[in-house]
Order: C-alpha cells, then structure tokens, then sequence
C-alpha cells in the first residue's frame, strides 16, 4: 500500500485510460492536429467544470508547479513581491522571486504555524502577494476565508496560490485568485509531469506590461505566449501529451463520483487519522484551525526511518518528514486515490 | 500505420515498458529517494553508451526542446549568438534570442538549402553559434563533418546543436559542441514530454559568468540548478519520471539491437523512400548533400491535404509540410520505430 506524500498513489482509473492512450494511439498524433486540440478542450473543461474555475480566467498546461513558480515571479512581478512563509515550498517561491531578480519581502513563521491576517501587514509598494494554500513540509492549511479577507483589502495587487498540495480537495474562489498552480501527482493521482496554472486577466494584463516595460518575462511559457496557444487550444511546446490526456480523463471521473463527496470523504479520512495520532499527543499542528485535511504530519518517537522501515517490511510505504524534520516526523497524504479502508489498515499496522 | 512527423510512432518496446512502470508502482515513489535516483542514473548512463556522450559532458532533462531553446540563450550568451537560419526551428531559436532580449545575428538562407560555410562567416564578438543538425520543417540535414571544421576556427565561441530530429541516427561528436538538444517523441518513439540536453564544461562556466556578471539565467531549470541536482541524480522540480524511465529503458533496447545497425537501416530506408520520390522529381532538397536520412520532404502535385485524406482512408497516417509549405509538401519520417516494410507498404499505398 503506497502512501507516498508524492508522486503519490495513482488514481485508480489511471491504468486503464494510460492502455486506452495507447490503444488509440493518441500519443503519436501532432500537437498541433485536432485531436490533440479536442484533448486539450475536454481537459481544460473537465478542470473548470470540477473546479467551478470562471470562464474569465485561463488554464495553461505547464511541466510542474515549479515552474508555475518561476513564471509567476517573472510574470506577475516587476520588482516587489511578498511572500508568506511557513514551511519549504513558501520559501522556495520567495528565493526563487530573489534568484530572479526581484526585491521579494516576507511574513515568515516558524514551521507548523499559520499566519495572524492582521490588518495592514502588506507594505502599499508590493505588486504581488504569494500565499501557499496548503504547505506540504508541515501540514499547514491556511484558511482560504482568511486569504479572501486579506485579498479584499488590497484589491490592486495581485494574489498568487500554491494549491499543489490542496487540489482538488479546496473549494477555491479563483475569482480572488490571479494565480493559483498546482501539479497532478498528488491530489488527482496522476504520474507526475504536468503543472497545471489559473491565471486572471489581471495577471496577463501585468505580464503584457512587464514586457512592454522591456523586461524579460521568460523565453517560451510566460503568460503571453501560452494565452496564444492556449487560444488555439495548443501549447507553446510539444506538451506532455499523455498527462494531458490523463488529467481530463480523471476529472471525468472525479465528476461521475462527484466533487463534494470527495471532499467530504477527504475530511472523514483525515478526521480518522487526526484522532488516532492525537491519542498520544503527535500531532505537528498545535493550532486545530490549521491542520491539513490533505496533509497530516506526525512526530514520531523514534526515528522516523524506523517506523518507514518497519512499515515497508508490512508493505506499507509511507514517507518521512521533510527537511530539517525529515527524522522526527511522518507525513501522510489523504488523498481521493486512497480509500478509507487503507488509512484504517494503516492505523491498523501502526 | 502512423508515419507522424513527431509526436511519432512509439517504439515497438514502449506499450510494455509502460504497463511495467505501473506494475512496478515506480510512478508512485519520492523523486527524492534511491529508486528514482537509479532510474535517473541508468537513463543517463545509457544514453551515454548508446550515443557515446563524452564523461566531461553533462546530461540534464527538461520538459521539451523548446524549452532546451529558452535555457541555452539564457544561459550561454551575455548579449550575441549567431544563428544559421534554414527553416522554422532554426529561425524560432533566432526569434527567442531576440524576445529574451539578446542581440542576435543570423545567416539565413532558402527553406531547402543547407549552408555555403565560407571562412571568417562568424564576426568576432558572438559568443555562441547556434545551428540545427536537421530542419525537421525542410528536410536539410547538414554535414557534421562541416559543422566540426567550423567550430575549429572558433575555438573560443560556444557551439549549439539542435539534434530534435536527427537522433539517435545523428553520431555527433559531443566533444565539439557545448550543448546538444533534443527530444524524446521522434527518434527515441517515445511519448511527449521530456527534453534532453547535453552540455559541456565551457557551457556550464558560461553560465556561471552571466549569473555573476547580475544577469538572469532562468529560474529553476537554469543549468546551475539542474548540476547542482543532478550531481545528485535527480531533478530541481518533480520531473516527468515516466518518461525518464522509459527514455532509459528504450536506450538499452537499442543497445541491444545495435545503435550501427539502427543507423545504417535509417540509411537504407530513406534510400528507398528517396528513390521512388526522385522518379517524379518530387524531392524538395535539390542539393544530395543536405538531403536528411531523418526527414524525407515530398512536393505534392495536389494540396497534400488531398493526398492526407486518401492515405487515411487506406488507415496511413501521414504529415503535411511545415508553416508555409503545408499544402504543397509531405514530411516522411525515417524512425527506428518504423520497420522498413512499413516504408515499402507506404511507397505501394501510394
């Protein structure tokens, strides 16, 4: 049984739309034939109708949420982002906003903590505000009400949202959002490969400016050029074909199970292994209001190479903690591809 | 039976290699941990042995040869690169030099043509020369033999090489240039979705100086990261692993065969299909010299949607010439995926 915080398990429809790619041999047809463009549509579809993505925002194919990262930063930034920090992938974004050029600031707090929204704590000079919706190094969820507050009281900068870990559980407003990304090898099981961007006329707008300015927004997949294609239902490159493919065919079937009953299940999974672990006071999140409902994080008492070794001898692959915790913790996804009655097995082995 | 240009047919190997990797669940384990690091490590060191890549040469993965385009103006030019400019990819890498704000200069000549290289073509202040082994948009192949004499008078410039659609039949000697891209989904018959670069010391020393030099080099799959991580065996983001392990798997299948005896096959097959399209005149590249073994382009006596449309009904898949040229020509492509009675059923279907 995998349990690997990602790539994670896949869906499991996966394997059999993966033998259905190659029996129509849809994996040798041009990118730039109608085939591809009809695959390109019923993904692009598929996610808004099972996301409830407004039409007047885009959705553009890239090859991780990576990325998604460094576009943002060269798109959507001319020089001063922000940044909430609270775990790896939120400092990653904000390094990278250095790395590339730019003056990024930052709210950074210690791992497993969520943020105070207090009023006026984003400077009138930042162009875009970077949240990390779900923090998969520690567990954090921050609450999607409280970003919406903050979003209102600045409604000329741009906000950016690192779903990657929250999908498609989050039931996101993304007419709030003018960047949201994500990757598909965690919450819609497929093989990873594929980053996936929602992007509003705002952020293209910015991007459109960033260039005029004379700046660089990136060679091939800044926002400009994927708009063009995606306009023609193409993508700039030669695309990762079959995860195209793959991701529409398994937000049909999220669609045909339905979006609330995953979620829903999705907070019963994690209630489930919250409480078990909470029996012995293990739980990474203190704060209740914060804790993950796609991410549970553990301490363990032992070396948390142990308990993976122990698990694996039981064949059970379960992944450490990451970074500076990779010993002292555990983290579990709760993912649609896993079934209640796997994390009940688990608990079980534990 | 597909003849696609790219995305082309798979290789005879894939489908069971593919439904080995879900077997195996390795689309399932950490980018992070051993077994995707010895996934990683055999894909580079047979690619290595199959196209005697040099050890001083680094091997990185991307997400696609245009990608590969973005990366190398960014990373191995401060301000000039020089192009030579006979078709549409060799004239997009111009074109991106130009949109990531470089000062590129160009030899362009006739779609069709190869080049006359003359002494002294490349003025003194370029830093990089950049040409396309094969214009998979005209079907010239040029002389490696005159790209090395020309890189000899220029010992201190970089040298690039498009090999999209000349490899694995394209024996390149690594040695003399300092970066090599391509992608999987032609010659290797594989599906979409992974770029390859091959790139030297100097290349990588270039980097370094425009990153020092305050310059921006890209911001994740610049080539200092992908050294950094790939010293490691593994990725900056959480890459297409699928593709990495089949990429891997199809070299050790053409090992098996023999890399001579799939190059001298690539020779004979588009002998024949040369032959009978020379009967009517109706090869486009006049000049025997510059005639790609890789890419066979037909001028039609019809629109070639008409001649599409026919094939298709006798169930050959078959692509139209590129950009300008779409109605009035056929690309053949000679692939190790397809057998050379595949090419005489074509040749008699037609």
């Amino acid at each position: 049984m995998n349990f690997n915080i990602g790539p994670s398990r896949l869906y499991p429809t996966v394997a059999q739309h993966i033998n259905n790619a190659l029996k129509d041999e849809i994996l040798s047809v041009s990118h730039r034939g109608g085939t591809f463009k009809e695959i390109y549509k019923n993904t692009v579809d598929n996610l808004r109708k099972l996301l409830s993505i407004p039409n007047g925002h885009e959705i553009f194919f890239l090859g991780s949420a990576t990325e998604a990262m460094g576009i943002l930063i060269e798109n959507c930034c001319l020089e001063k982002s922000f940044h909430f920090v609270n775990g790896a992938f939120s400092r990653k974004l904000f390094e990278l906003a250095l790395e590339l050029k730019k003056q990024p600031q930052k709210n950074e707090v210690e791992w497993g903590q969520g943020f105070e929204f207090k009023e006026n704590v984003v400077p009138e000079e930042i162009e875009l505000v970077c949240l990390t919706h779900n923090e998969t190094s520690t567990g954090v969820m921050l609450d999607l009400k409280d970003i919406y507050k903050l979003r209102e009281k600045y409604p000329n900068k741009l906000f950016a949202l690192d779903i990657t870990s929250s999908i498609p559980y989050a039931d996101v407003d993304y007419q709030l959002i003018d960047y949201a990304f994500f990757s598909v090898q965690k919450g819609f099981g497929l093989p990873a490969g594929l980053g996936v961007i929602v992007v509003s006329k705002k952020a293209l707008e910015k991007a459109e400016k960033i260039k005029d300015f004379g700046l660089n927004i990136g060679g091939f997949h800044n926002l400009l050029n994927l708009k063009k294609m995606g306009d023609e239902f193409q993508t700039v490159e030669t695309p990762n074909m079959l995860n195209i493919y793959l991701l529409g065919k398994v937000c049909e079937d999220m669609l045909n199970y339905g979006i609330d009953g995953l979620r829903k299940e999705t907070e019963e999974k994690s209630a489930l292994v919250y409480e078990f672990f909470d029996l012995d006071k293990r739980l990474f999140v203190d704060d209740k209001k914060v804790r993950s409902p796609t991410t549970v994080v553990i301490k363990t008492d032992k070396n948390s190479s142990e308990i993976i070794e122990v698990l694996k001898k039981k064949n059970i692959l379960i992944s450490s903690g990451y970074g500076k915790l990779k010993n002292e913790q555990i983290r579990i996804p709760i993912l649609p591809a896993i079934p209640m009655e796997d994390y009940k097995k688990l608990l079980g082995s534990w």
